[in-house]
């Protein structure tokens, strides 16, 4: 009885929890485009106009990738938190660090998108990135674990939730090394980083057949 | 039993998208207004002051269309996530590319509304809409089918919210083709997109009569 | 059954709804504190910095003012919104314009306080308020309509909530008038808004005796 | 009955209250970040870039400094928030002045960050700090009271609470003082405020033992 209640005072906890995640995930993102600044050509002809918005570019591609690698965190947090059941108030503060390596990402992709043939500002992007994947493989650790974990969560899910929180620290580490040698182009191995969710995703699916209480 | 459970869990997962998508939607239409600066006229007297405020009504109504644009995909959005009864994971990412789209409006709205009588920034602002309006127009195709429908949705209420999603790239192909001629005033049809899109919400109404399952 | 099926999803379409709008007035006004820039004082020592932080007075007051419109306004929003049962699609636009005089807050906020004894600004400050809030007296007419309204919520309770709407176009008309002369402390009146509404709060409590329908 | 509807809409009413909170909480937290500007260095060289970034380091600091700060307070928040049972309408104003606070920090973060070693800067910073931290006392002593309460409450969990909530005040007035003498090195107590915050939340988790209606 107390126990029930006591859940459903957790039940609302968790929720409010992915909530204001879901918030910190919604601003940042969204924020992203505050740094695309509007450009003043000189001369008002079209040609002028074109050419400024040609010369943007880099920041069109800096917000669509950022979108998505923002995107993916929050896909994951949405896929991993979906498996929990009850509340562990010891993931308050492991989830807020993470929150915070996702707020830091409108900076870290305007360096880069300002900047982005430049070698210092992409590895410092594909830098943040590693941070943010690493923080997230280890709330992964910490959340995904036996008691509060709904009923029908398998050890595979885990498993699978585990690893696949590994594809963007690994495609960040490419990225930054690649950085080194073509700073800008260096950013295209994370343009596969939805892909590879998405995959590991796709495999997830396959194996609900073995039930674990 | 398990399939219970399952859909619950989904059906909070169903929340937390529709939750997110809010958000984005909230704050993007919001940070509009950030793009409205302050005047410093050199004289401070009461007619610098109104010519400096009569100077900005460009802004003003580059903010109250953007307002209506954002909000005519959101109650698009709101009403078709609400046809649904449970969760298709597949449709997260489709989902995130009409996000992006919500989010770079505020960038192409103040690109419109600082060059309002330029013929490439208002074909600009135009296209970034039929972008929206066509990814919007997807996402509706994706999101509403068979299994993940509530039961009293009909054939009717999909082929009707699939026509009206049509509306908004129509307006903005129209505004496109005017911003050639006539950049600036070439905004008003898409004034009425939020009155086509009510206007097809009332035909909705109309034919609750067959249920289907 | 049918209908149970539908007051359902009405009621998470409710909920979605007060979402959005609940998103919407905290960003607008979070986004109230990014008008106060920070000085950079030309001498560094302890009594520029002083006069630097004084000097902002102005703009801290608008803060505080203007967060308490928007917190008085989000207040109402939040109460009306409590007394409704179901959802009325007609609402939404309404609902729309009402958030569109609410993100409008925090430019003619920042005008406000930039200009703080200017006639003009101050006028169109409390104009913009003036708007708000006719536009939410008009909502709270149209929203609290028989068929959507809870069980418990009396003929008085409507009354009284469309009589307390109009305390902030009554301030605002004062507030306006005032600026003709004073600009400035012609604020001043809209600091007792939210005690006027905090007065009208205290008094809805008296009458929960008769319950109609 | 009448009893029982009325709890029900005074639960989706804190519900709505929490969320609005989660939501300020969230936007001013990610707000942070748009204080951090992308440096220009006048060489493009990779020295003039590392250094770049080591000018920044003051505001990176700043950064996580200030997210820990709010994250604290939010996780309070939300602790105390889910002590609760019923809605006490009397509530929303108290936290509304707790959310300015919380709204006001972009600035005072922004500020101390970006004169890091400035006597005045850093005791407003710290100033604003104690502000944010005795309101939060008093909506924690102003919500915590019986008819509002979790059947689950103690008297001893109150107790804990409201102890709790001295904290970041306590925290505050040294760093505030500090400042006299070390500007920049006296924010250094206040890291400990989160892992303060939490060894009072181990502490808590001893004595549910007692359970007072």
């Amino acid at each position: 009885m107390g126990r029930g209640r006591m859940s459903h005072a957790q039940d609302q906890q968790l929720e409010r929890l992915t909530f204001f995640s879901d918030a910190v995930f919604a601003i940042a993102i969204t924020l992203l485009v505050i740094e695309i600044h509007v450009p003043h050509p000189e001369a008002n002809t079209d040609e002028a106009w074109i050419q400024a918005l040609v010369d943007l570019i880099p920041h069109f591609a800096g917000f669509i990738l950022s979108f998505f690698v923002i995107g993916a965190l929050w896909a994951a947090h949405h896929r991993i938190f979906g498996l929990l059941r009850h509340y562990d108030p010891s993931i308050v503060w492991p989830n807020l660090v993470l929150l915070m390596a996702v707020a830091f990402m409108p900076f870290s992709s305007s360096l880069m998108s300002t900047h982005s043939t430049e070698r210092v500002p992409e590895m410092f992007y594909a830098f943040t990135l590693l941070m943010a994947g690493l923080i997230q493989h280890w709330v992964v650790k910490r959340a995904l674990r036996a008691p509060f974990l709904r009923d029908d969560v398998t050890d595979d899910m885990i498993a699978m939730a585990r690893r696949r929180s590994l594809a963007m620290p690994c495609m960040a580490v490419v990225a930054g090394v690649l950085a080194y040698w073509w700073p800008g182009p260096s950013n295209l191995p994370l343009v596969l980083t939805p892909v590879a969710v998405m995959l590991f995703a796709r495999m997830r699916k396959a194996p609900p057949a073995t039930v674990t209480s």
